[in-house]
């Protein structure tokens, strides 16, 4: 046999290295078996028309076809999941009649994407999730659970300190609400580049683009400077003098995020009101967050997430 | 989203099937690290032509490719692995300089296979393998280690009694040299057979298609007869007269391998020589063995496995 030679965006780790992964593994494992959590694994493949939707990520899907096919049929559309978040869903679904609600379930699992290869980009990765589900309304008080859950995950591990982003996409759509522009989910969209470019090509988009006068661009920049520990970022944003009945909702809801998780933060796993926070133009409704790792701030978040009410 | 169907021949556990089958993995994992296994994983696709030998089971194999590939030349000949004795010795050929030999090595990961869907036969399925790979010659008691080690990690599970089933290619395949068979390879692919047709068929098989006598094809039966608890096989072989010094050599090195195991059967597992066993016309050259259940013998064999020596 000719001495092979690794597949790019495929690692595999030396025993020395997979013992330390098997750690990392088993922590978050334990952590979110302690809080209820349940652990399921779904099938690595997804029917062509679940997973792709025509977003971005569709030309990174790997498609499975069989080498010899005498009937294809069965096996026609099947692919990789690049993410756990679709077949979660897809789960939930085909076993509701057999599921207890809310049901929390973890799942530690490969996930596959078919990216170019550059640094930090892997064709294969381990995604740790949790998720909590209900059949209809979900508490506000399981945000803060979530939140607690990723503290207790990540603050015990032999990792740089981490700090969790969080935002309220109804606090910023309250406010652009508010600001009295036209078209809110533009401009989060707009905003969301704000770590990639200088704010005055973002004040020149929202102009240009979303229509906005200079004034209310100004107040939009303003209110992603806002970052605070405590809860103190409600007084700031109001300084702003925008009002609206979302707002208004969005600042008491991560108000109360934060609040909850006053206990948890420490020099491991500081907690932060961060308004720049949006998640892109996702499906997210409520309350969103990303984790950074200090030092470690060029990898992006680490890990991220948020509600999304149907 | 409209309810989805579950996919045949991949099966997704409810979670309290999943904590089951996790008691089993991490009672799996345990056993082996406890006897100096390294935890590893490999990537879940192999380049095809790795993979794919012309066998039988090419035709069940998974082909990868991107679903928009605008530069597929990377990913071209990407296939899922179907078991994980291929990863493991790509592995330790690509690792080898940075390997500790004699290398122990678990491995518990998924495999999959595009099977037509039938009982019992899966698409996705998990495999758990042990190997004990060295860079020149392997003692005979890693024979032994691996047997022990897989009774105790079958033993001490909830799951009815097994039986370790072992026996010697070179018991076989000098028995038939002894008898002067022109072709022991073939004989031993049509004895493979003697559980599926009748001794009649593998008999009159033995004649036309390997060109034995009557009283030769009879005593490759009786051989396959012979299935002791203790090292009684070698007195019941040597009573059918055929002498060969290869014989000889896996008389006495499946002798060590049921003695080196006397201590560990039990009423849960019992290991037996059991001269039928062969393991198809594979690599193997030594010690084979195959695990049956009790009371599930129509499932075939749970387990099995055997020594290559290159």
């Amino acid at each position: 046999m000719t001495k092979p030679t690794p597949l790019s965006g495929f690692p595999e780790l030396l025993p020395a290295q997979r013992i330390a992964e098997l750690a990392v593994i088993d922590h978050l494992r334990r952590t979110f078996e302690l809080h209820g959590f349940a652990s399921i694994e779904t099938r690595i493949v997804e029917t062509l028309d679940r997973l792709a939707k025509g977003g971005e990520i569709d030309k990174e899907i790997y498609v499975l076809r069989r080498l010899h096919a005498d009937d294809d049929s069965s096996d026609s559309g099947l692919a990789l999941h690049f993410d756990l978040t679709v077949p979660f869903a897809r789960y939930v679904l085909e076993n509701s009649g057999r599921l207890e609600f809310p049901f929390r379930r973890y799942q530690i699992q490969k996930a596959w994407r078919g990216e170019r290869p550059q640094e930090g980009r892997f064709r294969e990765f381990t995604q740790a999730d949790v998720d909590i589900v209900a059949r209809d309304e979900l508490g506000l008080h399981y945000d803060v659970e979530v939140a607690r859950v990723m503290a207790e995950a990540l603050a015990d591990l032999p990792l740089p300190p981490m700090t969790l982003q969080t935002n309220s996409r109804r606090l910023i759509e309250g406010f652009y609400r508010g600001l009295g522009v036209a078209d809110p989910h533009l401009v989060i969209s707009i905003m969301d580049k704000l770590d990639k470019a200088a704010a005055e090509v973002i004040s020149r988009r929202l102009v240009d683009e979303a229509g906005l006068d200079d004034e209310q661009a100004l107040l939009c920049l303003r209110l992603a400077e806002i970052r605070t520990r405590d809860t103190s970022f409600v007084e700031q944003v109001r300084a702003l003098g925008v009002e609206h009945e979302l707002l208004e909702t969005g600042l008491t809801e991560l108000a109360a995020v934060i609040d909850g998780c006053a206990d948890v933060s420490s020099d491991r796993f500081r907690v932060e009101a961060n308004l720049r926070i949006a998640r892109g133009l996702d499906y997210y409704t409520g309350t969103v967050f990303e984790i950074y790792m200090e030092g470690h701030e060029s990898l992006g978040s680490v890990g991220g997430g948020g509600r999304y009410d149907a």
